[in-house]
């Protein structure tokens, strides 16, 4: 039996649309490569993954990063053809995924606010500390949070750590997010509750959890709209001993 | 008449070596560009310092949004003449800078434990949220903050909102750093206190500033051995009405 006493919001494909931007920019990345090779054989985009996880652990998550790998990967894929003007091009794709304006999903605004007038609630959000802050100034949401936790990387020990400064348990912790690999595993391993409001593209790494189907602690719900209610049935359930 | 009731540390270069990675960093990068031009006529890390920092609103400060700019910088200044695989160096850069080792300054660990002894210590470090994670879980000192700040730019704003989540006033605050631009000009600004602790390099962009010099509210001290002295002469006179 306990008392929901914190919701966690996650920002990217949650609050705002990110993912878009991203397929957008491996589009043009790819209209570079197909300059210098036949994309039909060459995997561009997987290769692109590839480069980008084998860097994640140096670059970690974020633009900047998905810009280095973009141009690491053109240069080998190329066997180093490809010409400087190229990849300033490159450079390019990524100064126009830093700038891309912040598109809130529909309902989002109504469903926060609805759920920070029954308890506290905290935005947590993964990636470029300068680019994150970036989004939440133009989201026009930064006034609906009072705390805003920008983090490295969503594993159990960082939000084992957030909840620490809180000084709340996982028990009493909703995090609502996209993604079930970075939003709702590490809380629900915690021993938290997650709503897990999916978004229509995901990252090919964010894909990958290792969740069950039909988690007991764990609600799905089809968009913004539907948080308010979802969150407040997880309130029941804790409170019932769930 | 205030009680100090906590101390700000900066990281780079104030707790651990930093500028001379990036100025390592700038001389290969000036060897990569000497391959295509004159550097005798190029003012090569001037025009640098120039992409730099124009394109700071958007990568702002890091290791990353430096080697963008360096490619960036690069393309610009061989009229894109420069070969894909020097590119790739300019990468390789990055890379390198991002994994260096992390070497304390002389006598800080002792500095710190002292003020820490006496007074809450937090971490207030700028720049690249995963290179400066990995650099405090490298730097051994992790255990003697149990807060740490990244943030992404060190103004009165951002000091302010730090002081906040502490609940505390400016008049109680000391910042240690080596940037009187990031670090003391902020937050004396804000009615706070600094103790300035000079690093041998500073980078360009660091070394403007608008401080008087002799402020009554700033020490300046060589070296980390000077500093629990230094936060306890200003205990004192903050106490006496400073």
């Amino acid at each position: 039996m306990h008392d929901i006493r914190l919701v966690g919001f996650d920002g990217d494909d949650t609050l705002w649309r990110s993912e878009d931007y991203y397929r957008a920019a491996e589009k043009q990345y790819e209209e570079i490569i197909g300059r210098y090779i036949d994309l039909h054989d060459a995997g561009t985009l997987r290769h692109l993954l590839e480069v980008e996880r084998r860097n994640l652990q140096v670059f970690g998550y974020g633009v900047k990063g998905m810009t280095l790998s973009m141009i690491e990967a053109a240069i080998e894929l190329t066997d180093g053809r490809i010409a400087a003007r190229d990849l300033q091009q490159v450079v390019e794709i990524g100064r126009a995924t830093l700038q891309h304006p912040v598109e809130l999903i529909d309902g989002v605004r109504e469903a926060v606010s609805a759920i920070a007038a029954e308890l506290p609630v905290v935005l947590i959000t993964k990636g470029d500390l300068f680019h994150q802050e970036a989004k939440i100034a133009s989201s026009g949401l930064a006034d609906l949070f009072p705390r805003i936790e920008i983090v490295s990387e969503k594993d159990p020990p960082t939000y084992a750590r957030v909840l620490a400064e809180f000084g709340i348990d996982a028990a009493q912790f909703v995090m609502v997010g996209n993604s079930l690999r970075s939003d709702i595993e590490p809380v629900v391993r915690l021993g938290g509750w997650g709503v897990h409001v999916p978004y229509a593209l995901t990252w090919a790494h964010e894909a990958e959890h290792g969740l069950a189907e039909a988690h007991p602690r764990v609600l799905s719900v089809e968009s913004a709209a539907q948080l308010p209610p979802a969150v407040r049935g997880i309130v029941e359930a804790a409170r019932n001993g769930g």
